[in-house]
């Protein structure tokens, strides 16, 4: 199959499985009062995003269940014990606790944009941001507590949850802690990396499995899938910021090099003795100028950095790929092998 | 007895169990990486703290197991079914919470002390108080759902502390937002309360019931014990900003009504036709003399606004210690039934 349609056909799996993702909000995150509080815990999900968290939920589900999507009950789905439960719901817990770190990030960030519109703390206030995410954050644990799994695996679950939003708050801790550094080396970027943003892709797979009852084994393939294709998904962004036309980007090509954001290519440049923080003269993503931009790649190029990137992008996405063999060879386990592939070759 | 004798058993009976509790922070909150985040997630709970909370849950154990308290092993404790779990670490999931609300609410208050020491935004800065809250939260799940407690009953377990952090934010919320009303009525802030504040004291005496296996009507009549004294503690932490003096407060006197913050007291007067805002001509706390204050509550007396938060505080304390017919007859009971009268007694 040519590139293109692996493409396609990733795509379109993603757009399907967004809109049933999507439609579930209304049921798993219903308002309630204060209507301000709930209206602010939705606004970033309703915003937008890809879904690709709980998309990938679903497809570990489709596929362990071995049956055709179209005759599937996402909300009765079958565990492999024979009792049946809310695969659906497991999804979206995922994409709860997403949401709620990107809303305490970007106050800690101050980042006032976040998928096109102004950040919770812009549009509301910081005392609402703060709140919408915890909100969003026990929502979550309410969510994964009421699947109708069987109590076993639902604790499983539950535990995996849990662990995994402290990861994610060390993973934030450090990347804060590294922004008055230029020593980091690329392996410690690559393991805040883990903690901030990939273990929750390696809850997205290995929940799914839990609670349906899967194998010791089969749940920490999985999960290590999740982790591997984070991992991959973060440094194709962070390559994408820097060779990505900006009209395609939706922002100015190479914000995170005028705004100091150390990534896998800044830090292996580092290492290279490239002067990064002299490569672009500008201070706002606003003064630079595609020539400049143009000129700093073709440096990061040039030491090999762009490359060193791209390998690692790659490396990890065919190790996540190699951990899929716990599945069954199905449809879905295909769509999770395309979906590696496609992170890192995706260009927005 | 007298009361002196009862509110001499009560304290003997949190000081033991707290320093039980107090004991537990280093085996169930351990030092990790990166330190700066985890000496951010214990320092509010070793600035102090009385641990009302876990020191309710332990009890509720204690009466339902039926034993003497010398012989119990808070970390292998029986079961109503037979097996063993953790309490201690339940208990100290409930106070992970709680230190978990008092960070995030201090950011949002623009408090500055706590305990007698720097708040978390100020010791550390805002960043990492909002990331040590977000890790608290997620090792509250972390313990609840490894206390070796039948599955079937840690959900339960779980689900109760999920749906109570929820609620707890919808009261905090409700709390900012009442902030900008002077037309709340008692009974609004009295469910503000219940959210804000009351709910985890029914979840510290209701989760121990959870996990032993308790009848749901043992768990219900002890969710309404926590619910109904965490209220009236509240109200009374009301009335003592104005009833006690500076020195034992270790603030000043009257700092609530200075600051504009509505009570029970401030709100039943203002019901009675009282011009709160101008009770008190200071703006800041320093400003205020205790002439001042003595005629403020004078005020407040003379209209009734007290002895009406008194009597809301004791029919709740009341209304709670009936609950406690749920419980065996013995002596962890007699704690929890002095404890609620000790609440609308204390004096600090």
């Amino acid at each position: 199959m040519s590139q293109d349609a692996m493409e396609n056909r990733v795509l379109s799996a993603v757009r399907q499985r967004r809109e049933v993702i999507n439609g579930a909000v209304g049921d798993d995150l219903p308002m309630a009062e204060p209507e301000r509080l709930y209206e602010a815990t939705r606004y970033i999900i309703q915003a937008g995003g890809k879904r690709l968290r709980p998309t990938m939920s679903l497809l570990v589900g489709e596929s362990l269940a071995e049956t055709e999507a179209s005759s599937l009950d996402y909300r009765s789905f079958p565990a492999l014990d024979g009792g049946e439960f809310d695969l659906l719901r497991a999804a979206m817990s995922v994409e709860a606790i997403q949401s709620f770190t990107l809303i305490h990030d970007d106050i800690m960030d101050e980042d006032d944009l976040r998928r096109g519109v102004p950040a919770v703390h812009v549009e509301y206030d910081t005392e609402t941001a703060i709140l919408a995410g915890d909100t969003l954050y026990s929502k979550a644990f309410e969510m994964i507590s009421d699947t109708g799994a069987r109590p076993e695996h639902e604790v499983a679950a539950m535990h995996r949850l849990a662990s995994t939003c402290t990861q994610i708050c060390e993973g934030q801790s450090l990347d804060v802690a590294y922004e008055n550094r230029t020593d980091v080396s690329p392996e410690e970027y690559l393991e805040m990396v883990r903690l901030k943003t990939a273990v929750l892709f390696g809850a997205s797979a290995a929940i799914p499995a839990s609670l349906m009852g899967a194998d010791d084994e089969v749940i920490a393939g999985l999960h290590q899938y999740g982790t591997d294709i984070g991992r991959a998904f973060q440094i194709q962004d962070d390559l994408l910021d820097l060779t990505t036309p900006s009209e395609q980007l939706g922002k100015q090509r190479g914000s995170d090099l005028v705004e100091g954001k150390e990534t896998m290519v800044t830090l292996h440049a580092r290492q290279q003795g490239v002067e990064v923080d002299s490569l672009v003269d500008a201070d706002t993503p606003e003064d630079v100028t595609e020539t400049a931009i143009e000129e700093a790649v073709g440096v990061l190029e040039e030491v090999g950095s762009i490359q060193f990137a791209r390998d690692r992008a790659r490396e990890l996405a065919e190790q996540g790929r190699s951990s899929l063999a716990v599945l069954p060879d199905n449809e879905p386990r295909q769509l999770l092998d395309d979906l590696a592939e496609y992170l890192i070759i995706r260009s927005y």
